[in-house]
C-alpha cells in the first residue's frame, strides 16, 4: 500500500475513527486503524465490537493494499506533522512507514485479516434529519440516560417516529428528558433504543451544520450514514417505558421563571450540598418567589428569585444537580415549572417551545434539615 | 465583623492568597483564609507554613473584626455570586455570612486567634525587579528545579546579584538554567535559594506588566511585596551549585538552527519514547543537517533539520524531553546549539540574546537501539 494526502484531511479522518477504537482491551488489533485503498480513495475503519467507523479519505492511491496501525501513536505523529502532504506506504517486512518532508517513522503493524469486520446492515426503516438538530437532540436527552447496567434498556435513548415527530427519550429512574422534532418524512416504523455510548461518541462527530445524516435500523443495528462517514452501532433490547403516561398532563401550579437566575441559584446551592447525596434542596413556592433552601454539615443558605406563579403555594424538595442539568441544555430565557403536589413530579419546559419537555421527581425533605 | 465589598474585587483577592491554602492538611485551619478588617480596608491571610500570602482588599468597613472561613467552598460561592455588592458578616454564634441580592449562605466559621502568625522579616538585603520580567525569570528556570528531596537545596532557584545582573538558575543534576537580567539598583549580596513551590505560585500570581515588586530576604525568610500583596516565603538552606563553573566556555561544534522547527522535530520524535525512558536520541550533526533519531519497542523514526553547523561533525545521544523542555522557553526564532564532544555538556542560547543559557548533560546511546 501506498497513498499521499493532505495533513490536515487525514488528521481530520483519524479524529473520527479514534471515537470507536477500544482503549482498555485484550485484543491489540482493537486499538489499530485498519486503512485500506478502495476505488474511491482510502478507507479507515475501527471497532470496538460496539460501535464501528467508517471513514474515507481521498488521497492519491500509488499502490493499493491495506494494513492496520495502532491508533493512538498514529495520531498523534500525524497531528504534529507539517501541514502538507503526507506519505504512508508499507514495507515488505510488515513496517508501516510515515513520511513528511524531514520526517520519517516507522511503525510496527498488524495484519489486516484479522481486523473484525463490521456486519452487513440490512436495513428495515430509515430517516433523514439535518446534523445539527440530531446533535441538539441527542444533547438534550443524553444527560439522562441511567448508569445502571442492570436495566440495560435505560443506558441507551428510545429514538421513535409518532405523529409526525421524531422523539429521542432517555430516563433514568429519577427524571425523564423528552426531545420531539416535526418530521414528516419516511420511517413510520422507527423505534429503536440506542446505547448512550454510541449516541455520545455520534455527538463528537455530528456538525454543526444542516447537512443530512440517514438514520437505519436493521435487526440487532443502526446505521448512521454522513457524507463520508459511516457508523454502525448495535441496538439495546427490551421494552423501554412507556413515556407519555409517566408525564402528568394535568397540573396545580405554573410558575414562569428566568432560566439563567434559576440555573445560576442551583449551581451556587449545591456547591453545599454536592459532597452530600443525603442533602436535597426544599423550593418554597409563595408570593411569586422562589426560595430555595438547603442545609448541611458546613453550613445553610438561601436563594430568591422573583417569578411568575400561578396556582397554590407548594413545598417540594429535590435533588438540585438534576435540575441544573435540564436547565443546563435549554436555550430559551424563560422556563415553566409546572406542579401538582409535593409528592408528584415537577415538569420544566421552555416557554415558548414544545420541543423538550424535562420531568424530574420530587425527594421527600425531613423537616430538621431544611 | 461586617463589611461591604465588589464582587470583582473579593474574588480577585481570594484567586490571590487561595494559593498559600493547604489543600491536604491534618490542621483544618490551614484550610481556612483569614479575614481581618484593618485600618486601610480588610485583610485576607492565607498560610500553609511554607508560604504565607497577605491580601489587601478595598472595602466598606461596618463593623470591625476578624474571622477565618473555609477558603474553598468560600471562593466557590463568591466567584458564582453575581457581578454586584457582596455583604460579608459574622454572627454572634460564629456564623459566617456572605449576602447578595437574593442569595444568603451561612458557613460555619473557625477561631481566628488559632489561625498561624507569619513571622516578622527583619529584612537585610532588597532589591526591586518589574513583576514581567520576574515572571520570565521564573518561567525560564522553574522547569529544571529538581524533584529529589534528598538534596532539598536543588529544589529550589538560586537568586542572586552578581556583577551589575540579576541571576536566577536552577540545576536538576541532568541541565541547568541560567536566566541573567541587567540590574544596577541596590542589594549587592543578595544570595538565596527560593523553594519551587514558592516561586510556581508566585509566578501565578505575578502581573505580565511592569509594576515593581521588591524581593527581600532575612535570614530565613524571603518576602515579596506588591501593590496589596505581600507574600513571605521559607527560604532554602545549604550550598548551590557552583553553576559558573559547570557551563563549558569552549566549544567545537556550533549549529544556528530554526527553533520552531527543530522543537517540533523533538516532540514528534518524543511521542515514540516517552513511555520508555530508557530509549534516548541520537543526534548525527554534518553537513548543515541536525539528525534526530530513536528506536524503540513500538518502531523507529528519523527527523532531519536544516542548520548553519560550525566545526567537526559529532554523534550525541539525549534524553529529547530536556530539549522539549528548553526549546518552549526560548522565544526567539533561533537558537544557538553549541557541542564539544559527546561525552561533554551542550549548552543552548537564543541567538543575539546573551539572557538565557540552557546546559544539558548527554547520554551514551548504545549502537543497537538507535
Amino acid at each position: 500500500m501506498k497513498i499521499v494526502c493532505e495533513k490536515e484531511k487525514l488528521a481530520s479522518v483519524i479524529n473520527i475513527v479514534q471515537k470507536a477504537v477500544s482503549s482498555k482491551t485484550t485484543l491489540p488489533i482493537l486499538e489499530g486503524i485498519l486503512i485500506e485503498t478502495v476505488e474511491s480513495g482510502v478507507k479507515f475503519t475501527s471497532n470496538d465490537l460496539e460501535i464501528s467507523i467508517e471513514c474515507l479519505l481521498q488521497a492519491e492511491v500509488k499502490e493499493s493494499g491495506a494494513v492496520v496501525v495502532e491508533s493512538r501513536m498514529f495520531g498523534e505523529i500525524i497531528r504534529r506533522l507539517p501541514d502538507t502532504d503526507i506519505i504512508l506506504y508499507s514495507e515488505d517486512n510488515g513496517v508501516f512507514v510515515i513520511e513528511c518532508e524531514g520526517s520519517l517513522y516507522r511503525l510496527v503493524s498488524l495484519n489486516p485479516d484479522e481486523f473484525p469486520k463490521i456486519p452487513e446492515v440490512k436495513v428495515q426503516e430509515s430517516i433523514s434529519i439535518k446534523q445539527n438538530i440530531l446533535k441538539e437532540m441527542i444533547r438534550q436527552t443524553i444527560f439522562s440516560v441511567s448508569v445502571d447496567e442492570n436495566r440495560p434498556i435505560f443506558t441507551g435513548c428510545l429514538l421513535e417516529i409518532k405523529e409526525e415527530s421524531i422523539n429521542m427519550v432517555s430516563v433514568d429512574g429519577f427524571r425523564l428528558s423528552l426531545r420531539r422534532q416535526r418530521y414528516e418524512g419516511e420511517g413510520n416504523n422507527l423505534n429503536v433504543v440506542i446505547p448512550g455510548k454510541t449516541l455520545n461518541e455520534i455527538f463528537k462527530i455530528l456538525q454543526n451544520n444542516n447537512e443530512e445524516i440517514s438514520i437505519s435500523v436493521a435487526k440487532n443495528q443502526a446505521l448512521f450514514k454522513m457524507k463520508d462517514v459511516k457508523i454502525v452501532s448495535r441496538i439495546l433490547e427490551g421494552e423501554f417505558l412507556n413515556y407519555k403516561a409517566a408525564i402528568p398532563v394535568e397540573k396545580e401550579i405554573r410558575i414562569k421563571v428566568n432560566k439563567d437566575f434559576l440555573l445560576s441559584a442551583f449551581e451556587r446551592i449545591y456547591l453545599l450540598t454536592r459532597d452530600e447525596k443525603k442533602y436535597p434542596v426544599k423550593l418554597k413556592i409563595e408570593n411569586n418567589v422562589i426560595t430555595i433552601m438547603c442545609n448541611s454539615t458546613i453550613g445553610n443558605a438561601k436563594e430568591e428569585i422573583s417569578a411568575e406563579i400561578e396556582g397554590k403555594d407548594i413545598e417540594i424538595g429535590f435533588n438540585p444537580k438534576y435540575f441544573i442539568d435540564a436547565l443546563k441544555v435549554i436555550e430559551k430565557e424563560q422556563v415553566y415549572i409546572d406542579f401538582t403536589t409535593s409528592m408528584a413530579p415537577g415538569v420544566i419546559r421552555p416557554v415558548e417551545e414544545e420541543e423538550f419537555i424535562y420531568m424530574i421527581l420530587p425527594v421527600r425533605i425531613r423537616e430538621e434539615n431544611i
